[in-house]
């Protein structure tokens, strides 16, 4: 067991600012050794906060390979914008050093197989930093599943539902991705956070996996009609033609029967949502106001009264929250978003002092990306039926569940 | 004007019992001339409902070719089963009789053209008693996109949501329809109560129409479980194989270029639902937990404060509320599933009485019920993505839109 992991961090847009703030600074069994950025002054402010916090001089860099080359660094965390996660994860596990990629899709389903088949030939472990299936609430529905409680689960639904027209249509001046990416491609193109604990409840590449998904994209209005009434008619932007459509619906079917519902909505006003529903022979629940519902006469009596059992959750927490979450709340809650960050982060960095296997692995993390390029292709073709890999070439059937999952 | 209807009703299950109690016997312009049901005591009982509400005899007849024969009718409604409605409404319109017919899906996609081949050959009008298309919320969501408070509206959302395993598992011995369909087909087998609203605010055959859709079901294993619970495994159905999936998603293409979710959720625990969920560049209503959300800076600050929003319809009720809606409540709603049941058929009656055309027309109903067809197709292909007829050949790029809607 190693006592101090060091950590280079390549990408160090908002995501990377908050990760090392929230997360990765804060763990005094952490040494941040390389800060890298394409961009000077976001390397540079990385690396004034490591200063600060550790007291510490990290290599500042603005090409990752620097980062991957040092030859005592234990890990690297890639916070760096989507097109680059498969890329230079896999250059890091082929230098022999753990990787946590931060969230997002794949371009093509080649660069999913490319992240198996590195890990496959070198056996450093790469995790996907999915901090949502990390979430309170998510995890306390996967206890009740494994309890018995929903009885068998055959529906499950998510979303990524968050107004993101400022960071959109303002991504050049932000120098965000997303704008690039809005304007050329129509895909459903950022799954993870939704099918990530779907994944986990379902027990995908552990005993089931995902066999087709059908994807149909809405037009593109809501980028264009903002842009107008932010800037108006002479502001370049407000004249292009984003291709991503506004709500992007995607259905997967299972080898097991069940069906999953993903929604990419991000274009649109509304209040965030991951629209978390769980449905199973014996129980529902969904994150949209927070209800959990189960079988039993009582619960019939209910029915067209539904309003009375409105954000009800937490009548269910004592008795069913995660032991993740018991554990976590008896120690003190850390920071990044509700303290989800905190725990995909910890779980990386025991599995990095262990040496250990990553709870979010790379046949994880290439089913949930490849998502994205399917959904792009099936909605190409009119919500067309796409055949999704299996990238564990048949392992799913005897792979066993992970805890904590 | 006429000043009275001789009408007949065909088909006295449980809805044929409750419209005629609700709305058919209390309307004072209404003469119930026939009641009619393949079943000697359902007939007997409807028979005695109008002796003692009206004081008259009507026929009483156990086939619907008597009640479509009569020469004094002027209308009939049709309550049967859903593999009736298509066959019984082009009769009634070829005696030149008014049909109303309750909802339901299609069987096949030819009987959806016979339904508007029958009215274009006749001339005689028939209406789908779609009574959720005069929701309150419906029509004031309807009237606020008028208004044009959402902006251009791009996706819309809707189910039937209502958890019916007790009238599917022991519909043969309460003579229900369901039983034979969950067990022998797998399709969105009840789309209209969700569609209905979700077309009139899309102008649905008034300036758009619907392309192409995708359906995928789930696995069916809500009635099995369900059925071993109440009844052991020695009850025969509970070792029969349904065919319906328990949860059916339907992605309908427009050709505006909006989406539309559908839902049938009908064979798992939960709490009743019809999803109701539209979406604009400006706007969101959200029926799971009854909230409006306008685009604006002071919206936009709740992003992440959803939960105060909750359940904020009522605030825009003074405002927005539908005429339709404003005219009745002055009147004093009256019976039937929270009033949508009197207005649906109070149109029906004005319509007939005046010899107009009907609200809800078979252009209406052909596009709406053919997405059961239709969507059992894709469900068998995989999701592939299905065609959907324009049954108006060509009118709907000039067809208006007609009040109230």
């Amino acid at each position: 067991m190693k006592e101090k992991i060091r950590l280079g961090v390549i990408g160090l847009g908002c995501r990377g600012i908050s990760l090392l703030e929230a997360v990765m600074l804060p763990h005094a069994d952490v040494e941040l050794a390389a800060v890298c950025d394409l961009y000077e002054d976001r390397r540079e402010k990385a690396a004034q906060m490591v200063r600060e916090a550790k007291g510490t001089e990290p290599l500042v860099t603005g090409n990752y390979k620097d980062v991957i080359a040092m030859e005592d660094l234990d890990a690297v965390a890639i916070t760096a914008s989507w097109e680059n996660h498969i890329n230079v994860a896999c250059e890091a596990m082929r230098a022999g050093k753990y990787a946590a990629m931060e969230v997002g899709g794949a371009y093509s389903v080649e660069d999913c197989w490319k992240l198996v088949r590195t890990y496959e030939e070198t056996g450093v472990p790469c995790m996907m930093l999915e901090n949502c299936c990390y979430g309170r609430d998510e995890l306390m529905v996967l206890n009740m599943v494994r309890q018995g409680i929903f009885g068998e689960v055959v529906y499950c639904e998510g979303g990524y539902c968050h107004d993101l027209r400022d960071e959109i249509s303002f991504g050049r001046e932000n120098r965000h991705y997303r704008f690039r990416n809005y304007l050329n491609r129509n895909a459903e193109n950022y799954p993870t956070h939704e099918l990530g604990p779907i994944a986990k409840v379902l027990n995908i590449n552990r005993g089931n996996r995902m066999l087709t998904l059908n994807a149909v994209a809405s037009k593109a209005a809501g980028i264009h009609d903002y842009l107008l009434r932010e800037k108006g008619p002479d502001y370049d932007a407000a004249s292009m033609e984003f291709m991503q459509g506004d709500v992007v619906t995607t259905i997967i079917k299972c080898a097991r029967g069940q069906t999953i519902l993903l929604e990419l909505d991000t274009t649109l006003p509304r209040p965030y949502s991951r629209r978390f529903q769980v449905r199973g022979t014996r129980a529902m629940y969904l994150e949209d106001n927070r209800s959990v519902f189960i079988d039993g006469p009582e619960h019939k009596a209910l029915d067209f009264k539904w309003r009375e059992q409105w954000n009800n959750v937490e009548q269910y927490r004592e008795q069913y929250d995660h032991p993740v979450w018991k554990k976590y709340l008896a120690e003190g809650v850390k920071g990044g978003h509700d303290g989800m960050d905190w725990l995909v982060f910890r779980s990386f960095l025991d599995s990095v002092k262990a040496g250990a296997e990553v709870d979010i692995d790379v046949y994880d993390a290439a089913a949930w990306m490849s998502i994205t390029a399917l959904s792009e292709q099936s909605i190409a073709m009119g919500g067309a039926p796409v055949p999704v890999p299996d990238f564990t070439n048949g392992m799913w059937i005897q792979r066993e569940t992970k805890a904590p999952f």
